[in-house]
């Protein structure tokens, strides 16, 4: 019987000795192994599993060292008598919902309303397409760096160190890490008594909007904002002013004056991804110096910024110390780490100390020591080139992909470049059901709508974020979604008129095109111009400053029109049916569906 | 002089490749090695470090690949151009104490009270005699254990698992291991939707404080009780009712009727350690039933019950739902760890978990999985096994040292053994003052003061731990305290009347005591017989049921009372004058203080 038991499992992480150990640990806390009882001898069970024997000796030799287990001369292996001493036995009390409720609910003195939002199925890695912003599959995750990371945090002199110390102080070490190598990132000069390690960024946020706002404290927040930090202040009691966002960040306008606190996210928006230009930080500084406000300054997602030179961070450029920052080590680390930080003045962090003590205590001093190695390791920098240079070519895939699949609606880009871009959904369908829809064919992605604070204040636009699928899925993913919008839309697509199509036949295609100029615009309104040599050459330039340029054929064929890039449209040949009216040229696929349109320059 | 800024710690737990590249990172993320600068070939650095160049040369390949350095052909190894393009430089902002104020104070919405209490040194290892209860020293943290689990933990497949999602759903692994290994040791049934995770028992009493209590609310706690929960209460603006504790544990009357939240902590009561007997128990859930109460039960440092059969914990006893349990891992582990749970009816628990996705999100996933992984494997049980056998060893020397040294005032014991007992401070001796005195010398103890909550209610004892104490310090640290204890002391010793001193001589002695029974109490109250034979054999016997017993020898010379035992006293030789009234006889040390005395009873 007991043998039954003691299986092994060829895909455990775990070796085999280790499984036997635990096999029989599971036997004895679970009662199948009784105490007293008596275990298989290691040849025998050697055999039965077919393992070398040593593997079952050495499994035995440490059950007997952790007095799970004794050998009894010339007898054999016994469970211990008095292993489960200590454990009582369980009762027969009902449970989960079949339990009583005592009126719990009447005996609640707070209700938390649950965070507004979007929720993604738990299993959404098993979907083909995630275009979900913020969640990374784990090709992403730097685990052997992690690894050697905790590894020598748990060397002994470090925990010797303190690990067992209870306390409020943080990891010096950690501290000194953030004070020199990732505050120097973002222009923030800070001294030790200046930071507070927290148990991640919603637990800074949560702080110090307990710190600085109650019933009678008007909070600007920004419109579309996260809206995690809007439930924060509601529950703390205080009353929101939502503060507009444009191209260049929240707007600032004296309406904000009223505010006194100012809640916002200068260098990758929650959720537009846009960059608060100089100017507005300026302007921010200035209205809170003449008004004596607070800021909290979420410095959220600011390592996606890889676009240009960044900004520094509000707290950077704060010279009376109102700025109280937030933020953590990468995004990507985050669920699994729990590691954020404030930088504050000294004042304010003190208190923040005192309440988080209380919260929940300091956090682990073996994470913090951990983090600290992973930072000293130069494992951080490491990790972010890296999310860089992967995460650059998946936007540059996803562009490219709407390029050559997205029609019509509007789409906004983050000013420095990032993860993700908002899509508008067709005018006729609602962003909501274009989300269920699409979920249906495993292609995830988030609606706008959580993000307005004052309801209903979705534009229908829809997010696709890059950091969840790898590169080479999200051109099908693309593909896909577009053509459940086309389906959803089907009967507002231009179509050819089928009582007057005016279609050039080939001549009058060759006579038309060979020598022309054909001008256009990218999705991302770039502009683009397509040069068709009467030799069958084609060039193409576009960008502003012609940055993205290719070359590829062109001809015509059974009235046909036919192009081939070499890398534009991923080099693949595409044919088309041709109108022109005046001098605006239209390509339609043969059945009649307007593809794109253009300006059209006749050869002088 | 690059190469001067690349040098080897031989001390480092770092390997030498891992040590060159920290040192070349340092540089580059410094200034010290600018961008586009050469670094050291392989081959010369290799020898100015005598080791060997392909230690080097990996080292660079690490570098290489992590976009920190380039080679570049027939040239060298250069710092990579861009390597810190995404930097800003840091501004001249006054930091720390220098820094303008912004009057933070006047803004701040909550102040918290620092919890009240005694503070353990930060380098508390340094100090010869730690008896700080709750404090552990490194030999008790399991270490390779750990680092097992926490390496399987991060195995991709398990970061895949999911440490990658946001969400509020905690690992099914954990909750598992919690509901089929923990809570049965408990006495506790549970399913997993009465189970939420918590960052930290800390953490789980200030959520079921936010929950349960506010300014409408009187709740009863145990005087003396935990500092820290009467500090979250307080700060959610609760009414506290005061229950006193006896040996039973919370004394059970009408007085408790009045409160709706009653907190307690049955199986080892903070800070007196008893435990509340069964009678109480059920008296309590009995009160709870009548009045439609609520009990938090703090189910603090339950591991250490090893004498014994522990109780169940109150919620295994509860049929309706009434008890929201806290516990977590081994104390030993959590100041690393910061896992800790509720267990409670599932409304209760939904609302919890809406509440700490606010507070501080879902504990790390990663760590999560660790600790699943590390009571699967079975460390669980076998940490508690190992720390049973080493605390219970230190536990003895404690008791003997005491037996040994300790005279004159009540010491108080935990009914179900543990970690710590209780002494009365001597009665002109303030505790604060011997716990400064003592520390002085190294010996770390703690006062019972901060422990009432109505203040002034120290009863003058100090505790003496074993938890940070390995047990060949034990012995020596009693000493020097108690010899610190007779210095203060020093003037109300009793001694000789030098007039009238009455001691026997050497004849008197032996007629005295030869064929003599020598009754007394050793200092935990147990009576203790020893029979002095005329052959000079001497045999005592200690307990109620005689569980102690030694030999030894005794004789007389010059005057003196000698005597050596072969256990007992550390087996070491006395020397003692003697005086006999009645039938009390008293041991003075040559010199004259009082050592202790018996009574007497002389042979027929």
């Amino acid at each position: 019987m007991a043998n039954a038991l003691i299986y092994l499992d060829p895909d455990s992480p775990l070796s085999l000795q280790s499984q036997i150990r635990q096999r029989v640990v599971e036997g004895i806390i679970g009662g199948a192994f009784p105490a007293g009882s008596r275990l298989p001898s290691s040849r025998k069970l050697a055999q039965q599993l077919g393992v070398a024997r040593n593997t079952v000796v050495l499994a035995y030799e440490q059950l007997t060292g952790e007095g799970f287990i004794e050998t009894r001369e010339r007898s054999g292996v016994y469970v211990r008598d008095n292993i489960l001493r200590d454990r009582v036995g369980a009762t027969d009390r009902p449970q989960g919902a079949a339990a009583p409720d005592a009126g719990w609910r009447r005996k609640l003195r707070l209700r938390t309303q649950s965070a507004p939002g979007f929720h993604v199925p738990r299993n959404w890695q098993l979907h083909p397409f995630p275009f979900i912003e913020g969640y990374f599959d784990a090709s992403l995750y730097p685990t052997a760096q992690w690894r050697e990371a905790s590894r020598l945090a748990l060397g002994t002199r470090i925990v010797e160190d303190g690990a067992m110390n209870e306390g409020s102080a943080d990891d010096p070490a950690l501290i000194e890490e953030i004070r020199t190598k990732m505050l120097p990132r973002r222009g923030i000069a800070a001294s030790a008594d200046e930071i507070l390690i927290t148990a991640g960024e919603q637990n800074a946020l949560y702080l110090l909007t307990r710190l600085l706002a109650d019933a009678s404290t008007l909070v600007a927040v920004e419109e579309p904002g996260n809206p995690r930090l809007r439930q924060l202040l509601r529950q703390a009691g205080a009353e929101l002013h939502y503060q507009s966002v444009d191209a260049g960040g929240m707007v600032i306008d004296e309406d904000l004056a009223q505010a006194q606190v100012v809640c916002v996210t200068p260098s990758h928006q929650v959720p537009t991804a846009v960059t608060m230009n100089k100017a507005r930080r300026e302007a921010l500084l200035a209205v809170a110096a003449r008004h004596d406000q607070v800021i909290i300054e979420d410095d959220f997602d600011t390592e996606h910024n890889y676009l240009g030179s960044p900004h520094p961070a509000l707290r950077g450029m704060d010279r009376e110390n109102r700025v109280a920052y937030v933020s953590g080590l990468p995004r990507m680390l985050s669920p699994g780490l729990r590691i954020g930080f404030i930088v504050a003045a000294p004042a304010l962090i003190h208190e923040a100390r005192k309440l988080r003590q209380m919260v929940v205590g300091r956090p682990s001093l073996l994470t913090q020591r951990t983090a600290a190695l992973f930072l000293s390791l130069g494992h951080y920098d490491a990790a972010l080139t890296r999310l860089h240079k992967v995460l650059g070519k998946r936007w540059d895939a996803l562009r490219q992909a709407l390029n050559h699949y997205h029609r019509e609606t509007e789409i906004t880009l983050p000013t420095r470049g990032g993860t993700s871009l908002w899509v508008r959904a067709p005018d006729h369908v609602s962003v909501d059901q274009l989300v269920d829809q699409a979920a249906r064919r495993g292609i995830l992605i988030e609606p706008d709508s959580h993000y307005y604070g004052r309801g209903g204040g979705s534009r229908n636009f829809y997010r696709l974020g890059v950091t969840s699928l790898r590169e080479e899925r999200i051109r099908e993913g693309v593909n896909q979604l577009e053509r459940l919008v086309r389906e959803l839309t089907g009967d507002q697509l231009v179509r050819i008129d089928p009582a007057d199509p005016g279609l050039l036949d080939s001549d009058d295609l060759r006579q038309a095109l060979a020598g022309s100029l054909i001008h256009y615009r990218t999705f991302y309104t770039d502009p683009c111009t397509i040069e068709l040599h009467p030799d069958g050459r084609m060039v193409g330039r576009s960008g502003h400053a012609d940055e993205d340029c290719d070359e590829g054929r062109w001809w015509v064929e059974d009235g046909l029109y036919c192009r081939q890039w070499s890398r534009w449209s991923y080099g693949e040949e595409g044919r088309y049916q041709v109108t022109v009216h005046d001098n605006v040229i239209r390509w339609w696929r043969p059945g009649g569906r307007l593809v794109d349109s253009a300006v059209l320059e006749r050869s002088s």
